[in-house]
């Protein structure tokens, strides 16, 4: 066991802190609220980006680089966008930093100051439909189904590593089309790629659902989104895929002519997933022995630890080891030998438990006279002796095991922790256990701001698959006839 | 042909623009010397970035992500680093808009100024050695051999499209070593890499080099280069590998206790290619009807035209092609098959030459009935008549022979316009006529800064592969011990 990991039921804030700091995953940089991704980190960044590119590819998407900077009157354009997202920004005044003439160092160069002041893209519609412009006139241009992957920057006074930092990695998909059911049915579409991708790589359980009008995008007609449930109770939106409308075609007056031969403003989407996935993949699986991945993202997926005393034992073993560990290769499997002797095998067990490598082959001398070798699952800790014979496919399988098992277990949580209230006193009661609360709500704005004001529980969204049900509201009592997913929430 | 496409032999320049514009590869943004890379340029870049980060990976790196900004006091740490990047940059003075109080639109809150500015980076040294501080303790700690894949800013005056934009897309790959020896080995095996990669994936050949210390990286000990020589007889710096000593680490107080348990500063090296090098690419390559891509970075790598004139016919045509596009796309080609009976297969035939796809096929009725198809490579604009028996195969091979004659050209080229050159009349008039020239230079920054001034030549390197010669200076008659390489460069 990590010696001194907290523990998840005493205080998870700082198990998930030191979770990211010992699994080797981030840490937090010299500048307030950006972080450093180490190659720990972002080794499983990258399983997920490329799993997520190949989706987006076989759906039809290519990627594309826009600028960094978004000019201060682009962001004022969309009314709305700009309220939401041109506040807590990084600005770029000025060009150039000189000598100090009156001492050490650098000085921003005072005449060196920009006619329009530059932000960095807390995200890209407004530059990017400010080249679409440009790019679409007839119905023949489109549908445009552009991603970026990009870094953006929001100024966040509270930040916490992976979950809300000032500096994110992230993509972002933009895309044009000639008429508004596609432009929904896109969105959608997006929206079932992300719930795809977190509930079978990231083996978390997601609803899907629409967002109240007051949770929605700076901009949206519709935003619709994912959330999923972590193991302290709090909800976290993994994704948000967004209907624009015209909103942004209107501001940046994109126009085509449609096959009726009229000029109409194109139907827009955007639809992004963060940086943010890591710290729900930590949240949602890991343990009080550490990290726990999904077989689909692990950087290492098996790693086969040596036990010996000797230089001759261990020549030995690694013979024997050897087959094993260039069948795994050959499969496909992201396999690792750690016979480093500057470690103790202890330690090592300890270690990548830590860093929730699936799972652990160790061969000790008395395995190698039995034929035998020892294995062992990250996600449920249990051991067993097996025949070295035919391990790699008991091993491969047992991977496809691991991932549905990690899935199932997220299930069942979120199953035990989701509670149909339908009282005032009830929700009170819940929403300081944790969980989903599945409530009534009139659909009034008042209603839920009161409900935030007084317990901190935001709608995580209306689902889309939930019944119609006649009820009234939980709080104002008022007729309802659905019910919405509250929450507290990351 | 293109209609309108500059002839290279008249204006280069805009013929490169037109290039880049009409293959669609990328076009400025409204942000001032920043570009949007397009999907079709972007796909190259993602096939560079792939072949790159594999090189990368198979040599030992692993990937990581540092913060976008750099506080000013970082970049003073290093004193000729300060001097070489902290001047024309883009920089961070307040984190807030707000609602102008006096008008319309969004006004810089001026409550909302940062205590220290951030730079946005030029180039990551500085932030990523202040991390490294806290990563290196012990020569086990070493080697650290990280690459990032990242967006920096240099507030260029004079900016081109790929070739010189505030805004650039790179990999840089930041190693702290043990000792001096390690860490120079790793400076010359990236610039291996970068050779590799450009001479095999690009074919372009690239003469390897050290930089003389008037033209070495702000910071760096030795600065190793690739120079290309693209068509108009400029040079292009493909890729820099700098050996940076000990500068970061003590800058930085990086200090590691060695083998014999005494405490020492890190070594370091850093290396870095960018989205120039798709300059590079479109200039070393293209001719006055387009594109013309290698085979291994060209994102469709062949197109299929079928030429009908009835529905019928196009059915016909589609079955015939569809098992060679099939087994081709099972063969790992990247092809497209383009029925599009929007546009006319000339037109076509244009849009292929002029976005560089290697190899087109095409069949009309008359192939079909004869068994044969078109095949057309774009590289020596040839036409034949084959079988479409075995096709697939031909196909495959002459991908092959179109990677390397692409190659050959561009050597072939670089060794027409190479030039030994020994005295200052004919240096003249050679430099007039563009080319490498290869000439004897005394050592000194004096004459280099002289020749620079004189002539516009810069020294682009000293070939690593020189024979030992002596001679006189060219300018300054003074003795000399080799040949360096001079050009007018990008």
């Amino acid at each position: 066991m990590a010696k001194g990991l907290p523990k998840r039921s005493e205080n998870y804030s700082e198990w998930y802190n030191e979770i990211v700091k010992r699994a080797d995953l981030a840490e937090n940089s010299a500048v307030r609220g950006c972080m450093v991704i180490k190659p720990y980190g972002f080794a499983i960044w990258e399983k997920m980006q490329r799993a997520l590119d190949d989706m987006f590819k076989a759906t039809g998407h290519v990627n594309a680089y826009f600028p960094l900077f978004v000019p201060k009157s682009f962001l004022e354009k969309e009314e709305e966008h700009a309220e939401g997202f041109a506040k807590e920004c990084a600005v770029v005044t000025h060009y150039r930093l000189k000598a100090n003439p009156d001492g050490d160092g650098l000085i921003v160069d005072p005449n060196a100051k920009l006619e329009e002041e530059l932000i960095i893209r807390p995200t890209s519609e407004a530059v990017i439909w400010n080249a679409y412009k440009g790019w679409i006139q007839s119905w023949r241009d489109l549908p445009l189904l552009i991603n970026q992957w990009a870094n953006v920057v929001r100024w966040e006074m509270r930040t916490r590593i992976f979950l809300r930092t000032a500096e994110f990695l992230w993509q972002e998909g933009h895309t044009a089309h000639a008429t508004e059911q596609e432009a929904v049915e896109e969105a959608e579409r997006m929206l079932g790629v992300y719930a795809d991708f977190v509930e079978n790589w990231m083996a978390l359980p997601v609803i899907q659902g629409l967002k109240s009008a007051g949770e929605r995008f700076a901009g949206a007609v519709e935003t619709y989104c994912i959330e999923g449930l972590m193991q302290d109770g709090k909800a976290l939106q993994c994704g948000t895929s967004h209907f624009l409308g015209q909103n942004f075609a209107r501001s940046f007056d994109v126009k085509f002519v449609n096959k009726q031969n009229e000029l109409e403003f194109a139907w827009a989407t955007s639809w992004g997933v963060s940086t943010r996935l890591m710290g729900a993949l930590i949240m949602a699986h890991s343990d009080d022995n550490g990290l726990v991945l999904p077989p689909k993202l692990a950087p290492i997926q098996v790693v086969i630890v040596p036990i010996y005393k000797s230089e001759e034992d261990l020549a030995k073993i690694s013979e024997k080891v050897s087959p094993i560990f260039d069948e795994l290769k050959a499969a496909g499997v992201s396999v690792k030998y750690d016979d480093d002797d500057k470690q103790r095998s202890g330690w090592k067990f300890a270690e990548y438990e830590l860093k929730g490598v699936p799972v652990r082959l160790a061969m000790g001398m008395r395995d190698l006279e039995n034929g035998t070798i020892e294995i062992a699952r990250r996600d449920t800790l249990s051991k067993e002796s097996r025949p070295v014979e035919g391990i790699v496919e008991y091993v491969r399988g047992l991977m496809d095991e691991i991932q549905s098992n990690i899935y199932a277990k997220a299930l069942a949580f979120r199953q035990e922790n989701t509670f149909p209230v339908d009282t005032w006193a009830e929700f009170k009661d819940q929403i300081e256990k944790g969980g989903f609360i599945l409530a009534h709500w009139d659909g009034t704005p008042e209603t839920e701001e009161k409900i935030k004001d007084e317990t901190k529980a935001t709608i995580r969204c209306l689902p889309l698959d939930a019944p119609g049900e006649g009820g009234v509201d939980v709080y104002s009592g008022k007729p309802s006839n659905r019910r919405v997913v509250f929450a507290r929430a990351y």
